[in-house]
């Protein structure tokens, strides 16, 4: 008898404690014109509780997903149940379920080629290859880059860029990209001084990946880590900043402050004794570790100290980026005179990688090399993204529709102060919290059965992290679905 | 102006070193029944040098490829140079270019949902995910595996076999899957004893990946590990051997017996130390080190010796898995008594992922989970790569085509002894030494040019890694070929 290991990580215990009937009301069916059926649904529509009776029968416990019949920012299970989606596949869905402009890209007869044969894109890439990154990747990047540099996933991404660092740092410290004979000879046995002592500061609550060199700089829930061997690195504080950020301002400013003397301390000290930080790490939002915001301050600072010490300045923007924030990269938010050494991607971007300055660039061959490289599949799916994203005006969207969003949830904080607080976000890049993790697993669930998928993160909060196709019509029947579900809690 | 990262990569110092003129000529033509000119060619076909002017007018310098001509055996360049591929993008394509059967899935309108819209594999998998799972990966399941773990590329996968490892041993260790207070808390900053300063075992000349965790294993090159921070883990000497392995037996047995007697040295030091060794992690063939055979004797006493001291036996197939050694997976020509504990795969099997024993599912739901966990794109594709690998039989041809391959190697050397020395392979996958790293790489430029792609191993090997669709016709075309081009380096 067949048991897949993946069956361990459905949401088992959260599935079974509740179960729920239930009845959908609309009250915002008025507001913005509603797309056709063939593009998308006029609503959720609940068949079943979820998981329901198919679900369960594929797997003991689970929730599946018809992927055929799910359509712009509604996600239909197995049972038919048909779900607006505020979660998007853990915030990875650009531009909502079966986008036409997608369909035309996976049955266009000119791109079967790259479907069928996935090439190894260091050693022979498909003609269209350079031009799909000029007119994918290279369109959105970051001011102040033009290179990139594509991988398979955001783990992937990140594990290079932190090798990019390292090895750059390496350079910088040696005065020349030449190693010295020792230094070839003990790299192999993974020896100083081949290997170097260096580290990376990151921060607390902060998520950069599963994989061992990542899973390094990820301080946010025990069970990712634990039993797995680590990296001394040095860790500084992320500001506990009070919401909304601008009724606080002051108080949040000094606790910015003590944050940011923490890092340079760190730096100095560990530079010190020898274990030199070749790099700082940083989400814009710690969004795994509970939507964590800092200011736009906060930031132009530390990149600042970055520059002062010598540190390479690295953005993870595997969550925020792609546009839900109404910038295509939420660090564009911060103003940055001096721009970012790196910036990693993935999720909404369907490839990973990264973009990084000229001088990050390893000065040989095969320094940063695997087989694929990434999936061309995925640019090609991206550059449509991309044209899509900027033909259909989706960052203005996400900022009209995040506004809703945002107003709706400090109006349901208002209505539910016991139950709700600290309301924040950036366009559609919103959180919210619970009283306490069991009421906001419960919330999450029955939401659910309501109609709305939706995610956790931090210890007590709901995510949102809608397609950006989400429209202020969206907007309006998550807030009233999501009111129906928090009444229910009592 | 656009400079891409990835053009760094490309094979420039080779490429620029050497350009010819060239003809062909075909000495078997009469062997086996040729594939019609709808599945395959006939044969190469060159036009131009390689990279020819289309090539070289795409970026600087490079070889780029249209994969939407290229068919079965014959990788197909921008220049329409038709190439007999003995490569096949780092051994990564299956069943040949443009398979009937992967462009018939593609097309498949009941697919474009799964396609187009990427589900996260651990959260929300599509209906038909089980399913695929067990006619695909399940169905070439290892003997005593009955649980599969996918992910995304070989890198990933090792990575997370390293973790599901250091889990089972601190369970192991401690006597509960429960961790204390401490180690909760201490996990989350990298600190003992939540992340404890356990050790894997790994071999001089093993090649694992390159994110921190699996580079902390590979011990190949000093290029793809210098600069970067690395944990200090026992590395064991693999046995150096004399070709054919029949041939020399006994002086062979007694370099295995002194590296086994290394490995079982080490693991009970490092034991001693407190630093223990949680697994050990080996391939069947050394690949990129070289292509470094150990007789099937030599891997059942190290599973011996792991099993004695209670070390994870990881077997990593990421190369040699997928049926050129003739079998599906290259250990099962071991004939273990008691199977592996873990057996990673990627490559061939176009998604990656670990077939794992039950003791090293963890206990707990998300210890190993990340947003995607593979693509469930690839294993559509796999299905049916394994369909067709049972139907066409395509293993019994990898050992029919190796024997060609392999004795048209020792005739080779035995006419070149100058030049070509240590012909080894089972299957298809084959290798052979060139008299230096000048002459390896000068010598798979001229096969190039003639119509024959071939990558490099180690410092001065040649690796064969034909797709399973490889008959005994392309054997004896590659070989002629391969002939002529070494005749050319006098």
């Amino acid at each position: 008898d067949v048991f897949l290991a993946l069956a361990q990580n459905f949401i088992t215990q959260i599935t079974h404690r509740i179960s729920f009937t239930f009845s959908i009301g609309y009250r915002h069916q008025q507001t913005t014109a509603k797309r056709v059926e063939e593009v998308e649904f006029d609503g959720p529509c609940m068949k079943t509780e979820v998981p329901g009776p198919r679900s369960k029968s594929v797997v003991q416990v689970n929730f599946f997903c018809d992927y055929e019949e799910s359509k712009g920012n509604y996600l239909v299970d197995v049972d038919g149940n048909r779900m607006l989606d505020v979660y998007t596949q853990i915030a990875s869905i650009p531009i909502g379920y079966n986008h036409p402009a997608l369909t035309k890209v996976m049955t266009d007869p000119k791109n079967m080629g790259t479907f069928v044969n996935r090439p190894a894109l260091g050693m022979m890439p498909p003609e269209q290859f350079s031009e799909k990154l000029v007119n994918g990747l290279m369109a959105v990047a970051p001011k102040g880059f033009s290179r990139v540099q594509t991988m398979a996933c955001g783990s992937c991404s990140n594990e290079n860029a932190y090798k990019a660092i390292f090895i750059w740092y390496r350079n910088k410290m040696r005065g020349t990209p030449e190693p010295t004979p020792e230094e070839v000879r003990t790299s192999v046995i993974n020896q100083v001084p081949g290997c170097p002592d260096l580290t990376l500061l990151s921060f607390m609550g902060g998520f950069h990946g599963r994989t061992l060199g990542c899973l390094a700089t990820t301080h946010t829930k025990a069970i990712q880590k634990l039993d797995v061997p680590s990296f001394d690195w040095p860790i500084a504080p992320f500001p506990q900043l009070r919401y909304p950020l601008g009724q606080f301002e002051r108080e949040n400013a000094q606790e910015e402050a003590r944050c940011l003397e923490e890092v340079e301390d760190l730096i100095v000290k560990w530079n010190q004794k020898g274990r030199h930080v070749a790099g700082v790490v940083i989400e814009p939002i710690q969004a795994e570790g509970g939507d964590n915001h800092a200011s736009f301050d906060f930031y132009r600072k530390l990149r600042g100290i970055t520059k002062k010490h010598g540190c390479a300045f690295l953005v993870d923007e595997v969550q925020t980026g792609g546009g839900s924030t109404g910038k295509f990269w939420a660090h564009e938010h911060w103003g940055l005179d001096d721009p970012a050494d790196i910036v990693s991607f993935s999720k909404k971007m369907l490839t990973g990688g990264y973009y990084q300055k000229n001088s990050f660039q390893p000065d040989k061959p095969f320094r940063i090399f695997n087989t694929w490289l990434g999936d061309h599949t995925k640019n090609l799916l991206l550059t449509e993204v991309i044209k899509v994203i900027k033909t259909e005006n989706l960052l203005d969207q996400a900022k009209r529709s995040g506004k809703v969003i945002l107003e709706g949830l400090y109006n349901l904080q208002d209505k539910y102060p016991h139950l709700l607080s600290r309301a924040r976000g950036i366009g559609t890049f919103c959180a919210i919290d619970v009283k306490d993790e069991d009421t906001r697993n419960n919330l999450i669930l029955k939401a659910r059965n309501k109609g709305v998928v939706l995610g956790g993160c931090g210890t007590q909060s709901i995510r949102f992290r809608p397609a950006l196709v989400f429209t202020e019509h969206h907007a309006h029947l998550f807030l009233d679905i999501f009111n129906d579900a928090i009444a229910e809690l009592k």
